[in-house]
C-alpha cells in the first residue's frame, strides 16, 4: 500500500507532517508514503529524525513540488494554481494510480476543490462531505457529516450523507447496524426546515438503514448513534464549537486546581489523573477527516495537529484503503438510493410529515 | 415590580417554580410575584416552604388555573386551547398590564405563539428571536441567539438579532459597546450562506456597532466577543451539543478520579475543588433564556432547572423590567435599521461581498 502526502500543509508544516509520516510507516510495516513538498526543506526534517524512527526510511521517498497552496487561498484560485504545488501533486499521484490515498493538513477548500477535479466524485454525487469521528460519554465515537463541504443541503443531499455514513461506520469501523440520526432542534416530525423534514420521510423509507430519527445536538455526545447527519454550515459550528468548549473546559479544571493553595497541593497529586483524561479526550486521536463521495480516498489532516495527530489521519487513510472505501460508497449510494426511490413510488408515503408549521420553535 | 410567573411548567413542576419564586423574592425585596397554576398544588408547596423563605410570603399572590399547556403540545394547538391555561393567564396579565414581565418553564413553542398573540411584536419583528448567556473562557459571558424559535433566517433577521444582542448586552450587563460576531464556517468574506453574507455586508454599515465580522463556532466561547449571531437551528444545535459536551466531560473527569486507586484519594480529596468548577460551569447560573422582540418582557427557564436555577431565571426578568429592555429594542431597532439603510442607499455597497463562491468549505 502507497500513500501520497502532502507535506507542506498545516500550522507546522513538514516538522509536523514528516514526523508524523515516519510514524504511520513505523505503525504499518507494509505501507509506503512518497512525500509531496519543497525538497531541501523535507530533507532537513528526515536528516533531524529521531534514531527509533529512521529504520521506517527505506519506505519513504520524497517528490519534489516547487509550489505550495497557501492557506488562505480560495479555492477558485486554487484551480487556476500551477499544478506543481504538493497540494495538486498529491492529488495527482493518486488520480494516476501511484498511490491509494491521499493525506494533507493544507487549505480544506483547496484540498476540497483540487482532489473533485482529480479524482471525480462517485455515484453523482455534486460535491464530497467531510466527516470525522467524535469521541461519545460511552468511548465509543460519532461520526458526525457533514463538516462544512455543503454550507446549505437538500433533502437528498442529507440522505446521501447518511447513506455515506452509514458506510463508513459499517466498512471501517466494523459496526454491524451504525445507528444513523438527523440533527434536528426537536426530536418530533414538525420540528426543524423542510430539508431536514423531507429527508427524514426518505430515510424511514430505508429498508437496510438503523434510522433512528431525529436528535438534538446533545444527541452526538450521548453514544445512542454512530452517525449524525446535518448541513455542513451546522456541523462545521457544532464541531468548533465543540473543540472551544473542551479546550475551555479542560483549562478551567487546571485553573481550579491551581487556584487554591489545597488544591494546588491536590492538583500536583491530580496531574497523571488530568492527562490521562486529556488524552482520553485529545481530539487529536480522532484527528482525519475523510472527504466523502470521492471517486479516491482524500483524509484530511486537523492544520493544529503535531506529528502524532498526523499519524493518525494517515492512519486513518490506512483502514480506508484496506476497505476499498470509494467503491463500496459508490454501490452502496447507488444501490441504496433506488431502493428509496422505489418505495416512494409504491406510495411509502412521508410527505404528510413535511407540512409546513408555524413554530417551530424549541430550546 | 411584580412578575407574573407560570408555576406548573418545567421538569419539576411548583416544587422549582414555587421554591425558585420564593428564593428571588428573597434576593430582590421589592418585588411582588403572582404565581399561576392548580391553587391546591401551589398551597401544598408553599405549605413545605422552609422557613428562611417565609418570610416572603406577603409578596407572594397565588391566581388559580383550571389548566395546563402540556410540554408536547404543538403551538397551533396551544393557540386553539382555552386560555385558562396556566400559561394563557400568565401572558394575559402581562397584557393587562398587571404585571412587568412573564417567566415560565413550560413549552417553549406554545409559549412563544402565546406570547406572540398575547403581547405582539415590536418594530416589526415577525417573530421573536431567543437568547440566553453562555459562560466564556474569561469568567465572562456571550449571548448567543437565535436559539430556536427561527429556524431560518434572511439577512434582514440576522441584523435583527445582532442589533437585539447588541440592546441587551449593553442594557442589562452594561457593556459600553458590545462586541457583535455573526457565526459563520470561516473568518473570510467567501464563506457560508448568501444570508449570511449578506448580513455581514449590512452590519459593516451600521455605524454605531461594535461589529467585528465572522466567527466560527469556537469564538462563541473565547470570551472575544459578546453577542454571536447564527439562525435559530444551528443556535439551537450549538447550544444542545455544548449542553452534552459540558455534561460529558464532567462526567468523565468524574470517573478518571474514580478509576484509579491513586486516583480515587486524590478524588477525594479534589472534590471541593471540583465542586467549584461544577458551580462555576453550572449552566443553572445562566438559566433565563429571554424572547426578545416581543412587546413585553418574557423570560424562558430551562425545564430542567431546580428551584436555584428557576430563581435565576426570575431574577433575569427582573434585571429586563428595570432597563425597560423591549422599549429600548423597539427605539434601537426602528433606528439603527434605518441607518443602515440610509448608508444602503447612499451607495454604502457591500454587496460584492455577496457573491456566491463554489467552494465555501472550511474544517
Amino acid at each position: 500500500m502507497r500513500l501520497a502526502i502532502d507535506a507542506m500543509g498545516g500550522d507546522f508544516g513538514p516538522r509536523a507532517t514528516v514526523v508524523g509520516a515516519a510514524r504511520a510507516l513505523l505503525a504499518h510495516p507494509r505501507l509506503e508514503v512518497r512525500l509531496f513538498g519543497r525538497q531541501a526543506e523535507l530533507e532537513g526534517v528526515i536528516e533531524t529524525l529521531p534514531s527509533s524512527l529512521t529504520a521506517v526510511l527505506p519506505r519513504l521517498s520524497l517528490q519534489h513540488s516547487p509550489t505550495t497552496i497557501a492557506e488562505a487561498m480560495k479555492p477558485s484560485s486554487a484551480l487556476r494554481a500551477p499544478r506543481d504545488s504538493s497540494l495538486a501533486m498529491m492529488l495527482d499521484c493518486v488520480a494516476a494510480g501511484d498511490a491509494d490515498a491521499a493525506v494533507s493538513a493544507g487549505n480544506t477548500g483547496a484540498l476540497m476543490a483540487l482532489a473533485r477535479r482529480a479524482l471525480g466524485t462517485v455515484a453523482g454525487v455534486p460535491r464530497p462531505a467531510i466527516s470525522t469521528a467524535i469521541p461519545t460519554r460511552l468511548g465509543d465515537r460519532c461520526y458526525l457529516l457533514d463538516l462544512g463541504a455543503n454550507v446549505e443541503a437538500s433533502a437528498e443531499r442529507l440522505v446521501d450523507f447518511a447513506l455515506m455514513g452509514d458506510v463508513m461506520a459499517r466498512e471501517v469501523d466494523g459496526l454491524p447496524a451504525p445507528r444513523v440520526a438527523l440533527l434536528n432542534v426537536g426530536v418530533e416530525g414538525t420540528k426543524g426546515t423542510a430539508s431536514v423534514r423531507q429527508a427524514d420521510a426518505m430515510l424511514r423509507r430505508a429498508t437496510d438503514l438503523d434510522y433512528r430519527g431525529f436528535v438534538e445536538g446533545d444527541g452526538i455526545f450521548s453514544g445512542d448513534v454512530d452517525v449524525v447527519v446535518c448541513d455542513g454550515f451546522v456541523g462545521n459550528a457544532v464541531l468548533k464549537a465543540s473543540e472551544g468548549l473542551a479546550k475551555m473546559l479542560i483549562d478551567r479544571v487546571q485553573q481550579t486546581f491551581d487556584a487554591h493553595w489545597t488544591s494546588r497541593l491536590v492538583g500536583v497529586l491530580a496531574r497523571p489523573a488530568l492527562r490521562r483524561l486529556k488524552s482520553q479526550l485529545d481530539p487529536v486521536r480522532y484527528n482525519g477527516a475523510s472527504l466523502l463521495g470521492l471517486g479516491g480516498i482524500v483524509v484530511k489532516s486537523h492544520g493544529g495537529a503535531d506529528d502524532t495527530g498526523f499519524a493518525y489521519a494517515v492512519s486513518r487513510a490506512v483502514q480506508e484503503v484496506e476497505q476499498a472505501l470509494p467503491v463500496r460508497l459508490a454501490s452502496e449510494l447507488g444501490r441504496r438510493r433506488s431502493a428509496i426511490a422505489a418505495v416512494a413510488s409504491q406510495g411509502g408515503g412521508g410527505a404528510e410529515a413535511c407540512r409546513p408549521d408555524e413554530y417551530n420553535s424549541e430550546r
